[in-house]
């Protein structure tokens, strides 16, 4: 398995991503930028959860507000809830997220969310000092980790959103107005959410910033083994790790051993796990694992993270919780915004309850590059293998040598094609090179033009997991490039 | 032409946009949400931007954290210069934006960048006194317009971007290593935006949080009439707005008579303009309006905005602007990194100036419904006569009666299309109420099943601006939707 640090390395010098502002001292750490490369895997990644789950199950998407205002977080609890533990130093004042420091000094593995008491009473227990100073630690304080922003010249209170779907809950009522919706009814959002982590770490796995695409499923609590698509995704191979054993079955045979406790959660799962199997992740390296009461989030009833194994480990990429009304109830009483509706199948006045599939995007993206990564030793080649529709770059052109007449036709091709693919003009160096240069940053496809394109207007496509070549008529390249673009 | 009342009645009712956390007493004004409709709208136009200008121009796109460092600013002379003037009242405190506020009591036109004691002669001169209590004003202050934010335990001083730009000149170096440019390297960056308006107003027009779409074009300054590819637009015929003079001409004439001074920026502005003609703008409602010294922000040496014609008169979409070697110069001068790079072409050394086109999403999107807002009196119907590639639903599938043998087929025609368009099935209500809600939100093609596909497989399509007509067969519909769904 290729290490953290090489796909670091290779994401600083080919653009995939780097940290934010690198030139200034005073740049704070857990902000990162997507490069080129970087981004464009992004925007397809993005493009493909829509293909496969918005557009699939046809959701609703919208894109809200990052900054929201006080009271939103008031209801949705973030303002009491959304601590972690800290330390400091009674002497120093250094500062260290207590979990961390108890599993790093201690080797005693505590929940995020342990009390401050328990913190205190480890420490004393084990005799745990200031590293820096070595004196004793005043003490356990929480440290609220949404960022304050004041608005307006009277500074009014606002944060901003450390989750996406806040928006989504409180938006909720006039979509659901707008869009005639029947339950369950999944509204989608991708954008930025925000956490001041006391210790970012390992570049885009602990960002302060960072990417969510999130969906907030809204169902009937009554009609949850009521979806008729179940059927359609029966089949699927779950992996469900419940810690005391890890069972590999369908989809069905989870509903049926009470594993998965209805069909709504069943049917989302599901067609999570089919979205992932498109991108490339070795879904054998996968699993849901269902979260022990200490584990879960504040909010969440039932709680299963999907995860990758990757050379850190395991990674969440996915919290699928259900929240129960639990949103929806805080927000209708601080808000006094009546947020029942009619389930226009049933004909009952409920709050809807909510099953989330939220997803962190960052994160996806590094273990895809993990997953893709393939040392061709025999050939001397790094391969990063990713499937066309994610590579950064779907085609490049390349002039076999430095001559007028190929140069003028392979930027011609070039031009044809580039409004409607990400191409890539490549006419310095010697062709071997021009390849391991591709083939690093995972462009599937390299047309040559040569001698023989002069005679019969045919180019060579050279696929890049195989090495093999192919010769196509010019006039076929934009059908070619159309088909390989989808998935 | 119609009105902004009329288009915000239209996107509060169909999910183009609405108040962001409306349920909400405490929500900032100046924030709002795409809606459904509104977000893929915004998708599709940030779409046609990066094929009509980012991939047409070989641009290198990134995308980069909105929290910046402190001193990111203080070189940027954000933290100076960022501010608007304001004036509070001795006695009840209210506050008002001193510009707007002079220009609503007293009529005159001052600049944003007014200086402070140029308002306190105004209020003087003209006794301007509070509308609230009538009390007069304390003396002007500055009130700086970037979000501020405290990063981890320590609250280590950071801001909200106020332009996306700034990430691209922190991060130039390292992207023009990466990238092995040649001058000029246009980079490009699209995403939100944050300015701490005294006063937001008009939803999408002045908000607090917003969408930028901005391309840095790096240059030599030795070589700005070294554009070869200038050629290519030579013919495009802008409308130029000098103050003293307005001139429509092509972008040669513009250079031959020193309207415009090089040709790197004629070229650009001259892509630009092409991209707004493919976006359905009425582009004779167009202009570039050079800048006054006294409008021009802060950094800029030449100064252009790109303004459409709106019901609230002119609008400011896009800034181009000559920013010389400000920017870099100054990360260069507080962060101490050195930000020369040898021009290959010339093989100087030098400090790159740019020219940029800050282009804002949110007010092109609302002009772009304005223009096609059209009313059809005599049909009785509303069209929004969108691009079909920047429909927010490219077709939708009718069943023509609530019939099964219809239905069933219409579903499937439904689910075969739907990952690779953005469809919408639409069963219930009247035919013709059907086709009147989706004109009204822009769907520019409806699929109606008849009897007569039972017989022979086909379809109707109705298209929405000339309600024409015509048969298609069903296994033709993905290629038809394929064609349709570019530019």
């Amino acid at each position: 398995m290729v290490s953290y640090d090489r796909i670091m390395k290779l994401s600083l010098e080919r653009g995939f991503y780097f940290p934010s502002s690198e030139i200034y001292s005073d740049s704070p750490a857990g902000f990162w930028e997507y490069g080129p490369n970087g981004n464009n895997i992004k925007n397809k990644f993005i493009e493909l959860w829509r293909r496969e789950l918005v557009r699939r199950d046809d959701m609703i998407e919208i894109d809200g507000s990052q900054i929201m205002s006080k009271n939103v977080f008031v209801a949705s609890g973030h303002i009491d809830n959304f601590s972690d533990p800290v330390i400091v130093c009674s002497k120093c004042k250094s500062i260290f997220r207590a979990d961390k420091f108890i599993l790093e000094t201690a080797g005693i593995d505590v929940p995020e969310r342990v009390p401050n008491n328990e913190v205190d009473k480890i420490l004393n227990q084990y005799n745990l000092k200031c590293p820096k100073c070595l004196s004793s630690f005043q003490q356990t304080e929480r440290f609220n980790m949404m960022f304050k922003v004041g608005i307006g010249p009277n500074n009014d209170e606002a944060y901003l959103r450390p989750e996406t779907c806040q928006t989504i809950f409180v938006d909720f009522t006039r979509i659901f107005k707008i869009m005639r919706g029947k339950l369950p009814v999944p509204i989608a959002q991708v954008g930025k959410s925000f956490r001041n982590e006391v210790a970012p770490r390992q570049s885009l796995l602990r960002l302060r910033e960072f990417y969510q695409a999130e969906i907030e499923v809204f169902c009937n609590p009554n009609q949850l083994d009521a979806i008729s698509k179940f059927d359609d995704i029966q089949d699927t191979t779950l992996t469900i790790d419940e810690g005391t054993k890890v069972s590999k079955l369908t989809a069905k045979e989870a509903l049926d051993n009470q594993i998965i406790p209805n069909k709504l959660i069943g049917y989302y799962l599901s067609i999570l796990y089919e979205f992932y199997e498109k991108t490339g992740i070795d879904m054998n390296q996968t699993r849901f694992r269902k979260l022990s009461d200490q584990e879960k989030a504040f909010y969440a009833t039932i709680a299963l993270d999907f995860e990758v194994k990757t050379s850190l480990g395991w990674l969440e990429l996915v919290a699928c919780n259900y929240r129960s009304d639990y949103d929806l109830s805080q927000h209708s009483k601080i808000s006094r915004e009546k947020m029942e509706i009619m389930d226009p199948v049933t004909n009952e006045k409920i709050l809807p309850h909510v099953f989330e599939l939220s997803l962190g995007v960052d994160r996806s993206i590094y273990s895809i590059l993990e997953h893709s990564f393939a040392e061709d030793h025999e050939n001397k080649r790094v391969v990063l293998k990713l499937k066309p529709y994610l590579a950064p770059i779907l085609g490049a052109i390349l002039p076999l040598v430095k001559k007028p007449e190929l140069e003028e036709i392979a930027k011609n091709i070039y031009c044809n094609l580039k409004k409607d693919f990400d191409m890539y003009y490549d006419g310095s160096g010697s062709i071997g090179r021009r390849y391991r240069r591709l083939e690093e940053i995972g462009v599937p496809f390299a047309i040559t033009v040569d001698y023989d394109t002069l005679k019969d207007s045919t180019v060579t496509i050279r696929y890049r997991d195989t090495m093999e070549q192919r010769r196509i008529k010019i006039k076929d390249l934009k059908s070619f490039f159309e088909i390989n673009k989808k998935p």
